[in-house]
């Protein structure tokens, strides 16, 4: 009987992300995507999109250079950090702990093999509205605003490698991540994986920068649940000067509709307009994409 | 520090419905909404979505009146079933194992205290296109139906109890199910209650029913994605002679887009636009509706 | 042969509202529905949507009670407009000429049997968007705006009469629209009409008020073209307080996604999610619904 | 005071293609697009749209070669008929009367500058269904079909020619179609035109192809009003082997939502989810595009 899987990884929590423009990123994620505001400090802004329920998804962090700082994930449980710091320990990856964070409690940090920091958590700060911020949707933890073509909640974050399997065995190993979709090259290497701990298609991607990009940042992703607000936001990007990488389309992989932005501070951001299939196999047996597959893997259209 | 949660059930797998009319119910499920058929057999037709990966998700059983017959769950794994199993067997609902399952393993068989049956199994039988039927779309089983509107995959069901807290507590402590939403009368009574092991904010529900219907069976549900596509169906329920009973619209509970018709042998089916708000907080705090929420519970619109 | 159809009204273009509550009509038109303000004047407030080409599309004038104070029409031609005037002059309806309006050239006013003051005139002045507001997209008049979810053009009006037949052969004689639907009660009583010169399927709707509401505003509406935003205009209505008297949903009759609201002046307001079908037909048969038709000839669904 | 605009030309009517593999063809459009066939005669095969209110707006013919064999216009009467057939005979591009049609009365037929075979016509068959066939939604001319994604109605045609001034002015001048949008590249050369007589963006677009291909027919073009069925069949051609050229997208120029794919006899053949925005303003100033308006003037996004 093979050993059952690990449910220690609850979500993605967080990603903080660096600016070398502190003033357009935040015009962007404030106006546009109208994330909100939930403090400031040392140079970092915090924000979450309206169903968010925590105190911020995003820290925006000012820089020389856009990039990745660290992503954060929150545990099942205190027990479900307990184990995974002592696997990451064990690794020789591990870190050691960080206190005093805003907006959760002490986090465990680590770098996955190809570098990227990473932390998890399981004490947070929940956000709280203020009365007149408060929905009668009850399952809404504030108001739908009116400005821009509001996120309603933090997705996933994508992730570049020079080894991608390295990096997807240790997200699989340590952190109990179950791999999805692969994209596997005609020379056998493997030149994206999507892995998620939930039933989303992924929580995090890990893939071989084809474009030559340095930084270990491929974007990270918010979620707006209709395909039809993809295309209010790609009208909205297209006259208030924010350049579209490609989309609104739908995604051969994960099914999901996309589309691909940079923020005034160069970062890429995705934007999804649904969450493409949901996987509730416990045993799923992960999809291979082949070379062969061409564009249809990348768009279903073009 | 608390216990932590029990991961045991990974999904809800099949429902099985029972029906005076056959022909009629084949003929929405087959032709409206474009279920496959797996197999006949005993009276019995086994039908699945175009994008279930399992042998069957819905059994349609010929009886002289409509209704349930069974709700099946599959476990994260073996050690899970087994888990299960002995909590069920110790609670005095659990009926034993059943073999010889078409489309699944092994499966125990119990009862929820207000009588609903159901049976929890691990094994189960992948369904595989035959050649002509294979996606170019690798995440997809088989190709996309060209008959009317098909739906992608069953999503939930929703049980009618006298005492909706009996059968909730039955579900959290016997399956591990999490509360996300519930619905409290003025009198303290618990109207409605949504639970789900996975993100999603429902797999079960459990009500007590206004309208003074007998059975346990509120309605069993199938997921599109998007909207557009009920009202679609809308339209051609309208044309082809399907009662509506009310939809297209948006819960305000689960936020999830939904359509209710009666199938004809006279099963209520919900069928799911999208999936509402997910939930990836691990320490969810269940959200409480008030009767003076009105009709904004129900609807968002009227 | 038949004598040839008139094609001397061009379109809608504007309607005159009152407001006792004439801060809350603006609010509501300005924040959730994002008109653009373009001028004020004696108590009244010109507005326009965002791909409106003239000065103004609605005016908001303050007054004891909220109603109709007029109904705007433009021609397809100077000569248009001079055939006009002199058929209404003729028609006995007539009321002379007002010059000096803001936004359009001199405009002849008129009453309908029923007693709805309209105008026709030919002179408009277009909207010219300063350059921070102009659109890279060539054929949108403005930038899209950022706020709340904005209403692309105005649609169509809606008007409450005693005798609709009388109504709709003045509007069919006097001005040349052609019927499109109409709605017969059992006991041959024309319950509504609905007109257009254009391929919409009305520009004007006449009917009785079944709710026994005076006053001969029934609504006027705003175009989006998408139905999700009627969907979240409904979310934001709920939450901003914004009476929603039906839907989203869509209409049998013109077959159009539909959203009915009250803003805070006590008006009716309609949101179209799209056009519902067109008709090219030169020698159109009026659709005839029957009493009998029930509820579908007014909602595809429940 | 200008002469007054031509209202004669009502409607794009139909128009008739050439397929080298008309099994193909009809495979395509019966069963992906879900046109309904109504009638067969001499190698050709009569088809409409569900909504479509006429005998057949699309006439398949068996050829050696894909390509157009003649665009159809129906006159807004029989006395806008005999202006049109004068000022047709007296251009020198008349070609005379063609009587005994399938489906409509007495054609006069034509040429454009470029060759593009034509023909007017007032008297038209309307498409009348069987009694199971008829939908309780009352302006709908039969119940929407159950297979595929069915097309709703025809939109337009876009025709490609060596000298778009010419005949884009022959369009405006003979057939009294008013420019809507243009395509001015940086030499002063006119390279795309759309026009129409309706308040629908174009009717008829004239292009210069830069993909060097030979033949009069850029595209035909059908409706169906919703943004999500373009996605729907992006994937049924990706499973079903039908090319996909280019979208789901939304174009700049029109606004519309589109999908260009090639059915197998070789013809292109456009999708169109919405009608783009319309055109009520009778004064309405040409929309002129530029070189320099790049991409977002073909989509917004990419």
């Amino acid at each position: 009987m093979a050993p059952e899987p690990i449910f220690d990884i609850a979500q993605h929590a967080h990603v903080e992300i660096l600016t070398p423009n502190p003033d357009g990123t935040l015009w962007f994620f404030n106006n546009l995507l109208c994330l909100q505001e939930s403090g400031r400090e040392h140079g970092s802004v915090y924000l979450r999109a309206y169903e968010d329920v925590y105190h911020h998804t995003l820290k925006v962090t000012e820089a020389n250079e856009c990039g990745l700082r660290h992503v954060a994930w929150r545990t099942t449980s205190p027990q479900a950090l307990e184990r995974r710091v002592v696997a990451l320990a064990a690794s020789g990856l591990g870190q050691g702990w960080s206190d005093g964070n805003t907006g959760h409690g002490p986090a465990y940090r680590f770098m996955t093999p190809a570098g990227h920091p990473m932390e998890v958590f399981w004490e947070v700060a929940y956000y709280q509205a203020p009365p007149e911020m408060q929905s009668p949707l009850r399952n809404r933890p504030q108001k739908r605003p009116l400005t821009g073509v509001p996120a309603r909640r933090i997705d996933h974050v994508n992730l570049l490698a020079g080894d991608v399997t390295a990096t997807r065995e240790f997200l699989m190993d340590l952190l109990g991540f179950r791999l999805r979709e692969q994209l596997i090259l005609d020379n056998g290497v493997e030149d994206g994986a999507w892995l998620s701990g939930s039933p989303l298609v992924h929580e995090i991607a890990v893939m071989t920068d084809r474009l030559g990009q340095t930084g270990p940042l491929h974007h990270l992703c918010y979620w707006w649940g209709y395909p039809q607000h993809l295309m209010d936001l790609a009208e909205i990007c297209s006259e208030q000067g924010i350049p579209i990488e490609t989309g609104p389309g739908k995604h051969g992989i994960t099914q999901a509709s996309f589309l691909y932005v940079f923020e005034p501070g160069g970062n890429r951001v995705e934007l999804f307009g649904d969450t493409g299939y949901l996987i509730f196999d416990p045993d799923w047996t992960p999809i291979t994409w082949r070379e062969s597959d061409g564009e249809l893997a990348e768009r279903i259209g073009a």
